[in-house]
């Protein structure tokens, strides 16, 4: 039967995932605003932004600058996303920035082309350098993304032992240099995922790194998101990167029709954990309002749910009853 | 391990669900068109419309016109929701309906006042005068719903021996009658739900009825839909409601703040199925361009996914990389 965790952990990439896809620049008060609202609800890592080129994501320009702004509450990380050196000593000299230490692969070519602008074989070898650095900077490392690591709008279907080989380069390359590996993420950029193949890959996964925790970055893509997060919990995951209210998605998928395909949704997940018993250590009202905060901010309806429908925390009480239906006998 | 079905049956509830939640009434001529598309993708039941008070529910004021109007599919069945005398004897007198005879539990007594202004009691032995009708007209008792079977925002918690109790009785009445039953529907009308109590329930129902099977008609209210339909996957459930691209809600339900509370979305859910090599009899495709049509008609951005992003066939094949990225190597 299943076997769900007592407990998981949500990292937040909302801020990062949500404004870096917006076409303007929303003001950098709102942005904090909407940071500081999250680490109200409890949650123990966000990502705040990227330290990428100002020319490349106009959005992310003044990371550093958002950093400064940001109240930052013991108990929570604030983490970045870097992609080149350039960007990793940005952050380095932003000291509100929690440095993580973190790799990242790809599956296949033409996805590691147009979001790295090189090959999988030299992303690959890239980590390396990475990994070194990280040492020598007694940064430790932390996790691993795999990304696409279910299949690819660009590439198409990832075979499962495209996955398996990366992880077990990875393994080797931590091994040879006597550093631990807490983590590896399988991240489905591109909504590939089905419950099934999350248990499969999973296992797979776990197979070679049994001591590592393993992570999922799911996005909501095909509607199939939450189903995906059960499979993972029954198959014990802890670790969900997330993004409130379902901001986000991927800029260079190629959807079919151009529509939303954000990350599966933070308050949604941290719903379905509570009333399966499951500890997320997050005040899921005030995670409410910081996803109603975020709709105020971003001035569209987002794609999250029980942010419209509220939780059932008011409702089981039956004090909405006598509101709604004061009438009724 | 997991039990899933080799096939699944979707019956669309997307016409009436959509449009009845509307405050504006459609063109006709939308509406049937809708309904052609969806029957050529193949779907086995659309649920096309109700016949209610054409003062309460003005928006279906024209449901035999609309009958009269679609081009029926071998294959297809078309049905109606009636709540009353009047409503059911309206729906026998238009030929093109295909009845369906069904019965309908609740389990609070403010919602069953809010949709039949009657008790929970008064309602349960109104289904013995339906299922005395059915056999004297000779139409087969198909289904019994039980309505928030998972709990209600207006009445609270829904205890699992309420639901239990009512099944309990039916299958007294129906043997009573010496009818069979086939099938007792689980309704998630609130989005109460989480896959662990949809295992729980749907168990403890096929205790009671383990001839009849168990159907499940979900709504999305909080995020947890899909994982639901997961669950119920996992339990061997075959029978589910659903509406083409999410459309639908509960207008009684007083969401907190007033948001989306659809159905679950009938292409999603085929995709997961196909994806986890299930049968659904549906083409995919064809159903998609029916979820683009609804939103056409419909005039906003609905809540579907792969409606949006498009289904696997295309990108697997690999045709879309040369598309999308035919400069990189």
């Amino acid at each position: 039967m299943s076997n769900l965790p007592t407990s998981v952990e949500f990292h937040e990439e909302g801020p990062r995932e949500g404004f870096q896809m917006e076409p303007k620049t929303y003001p950098l008060a709102d942005r904090a605003a909407l940071i500081d609202a999250l680490s109200l609800s409890g949650l123990r890592q966000i990502q705040v932004a990227s330290f990428v080129s100002a020319r490349a994501v106009p959005q992310m320009a003044d990371t550093s600058e958002l950093f400064a702004a940001i109240i930052k509450r013991p108990g929570t990380r604030y983490t970045a996303l870097w992609l080149n050196d350039n960007g990793f000593e940005r952050a380095r000299a932003c000291e509100q920035v929690d440095l993580d230490g973190k790799l990242m692969f790809y599956t296949t070519e033409p996805f590691s082309q147009r979001n790295n602008n090189c090959s999988v074989a030299e992303m690959r070898e890239r980590q390396l350098g990475w990994l070194d650095r990280y040492i020598a900077l007694g940064i430790p490392v932390e996790k691993a993304y795999v990304i696409t690591a279910f299949g690819c709008n660009l590439g198409g279907a990832v075979p499962l032992s495209v996955l398996t080989d990366q992880v077990r380069w990875l393994v080797d390359a931590c091994a040879d240099r006597r550093v631990p590996l807490p983590a590896v993420y399988l991240a489905d950029t591109m909504g590939w995922a089905n419950p099934e193949e999350i248990k499969r890959r999973v296992g797979a996964v776990r197979a070679i790194v049994p001591e590592a925790q393993i992570g999922l970055h799911l996005h909501d893509t095909r509607g199939v998101g939450g189903a995906n997060v059960y499979a993972a919990l029954q198959m014990g995951v802890r670790l969900f990167d997330s993004s409130v209210a379902g901001l986000g998605g991927c800029p260079f998928a190629g959807h079919t029709h151009g529509g939303a395909a954000g990350n599966i949704c933070t308050e949604d997940m941290v719903f379905m954990c509570q009333e399966l018993g499951i500890e997320t250590g997050i005040d899921l009202e005030a995670l409410i309002e910081a996803s109603l905060l975020a709709e105020r901010v971003i001035g569209r309806t987002l794609s999250g749910h029980v942010m419209h429908s509220g939780s059932l925390k008011g409702f089981r009480a039956g004090q909405r009853m006598q509101e709604i239906c004061g009438a009724v006998r």
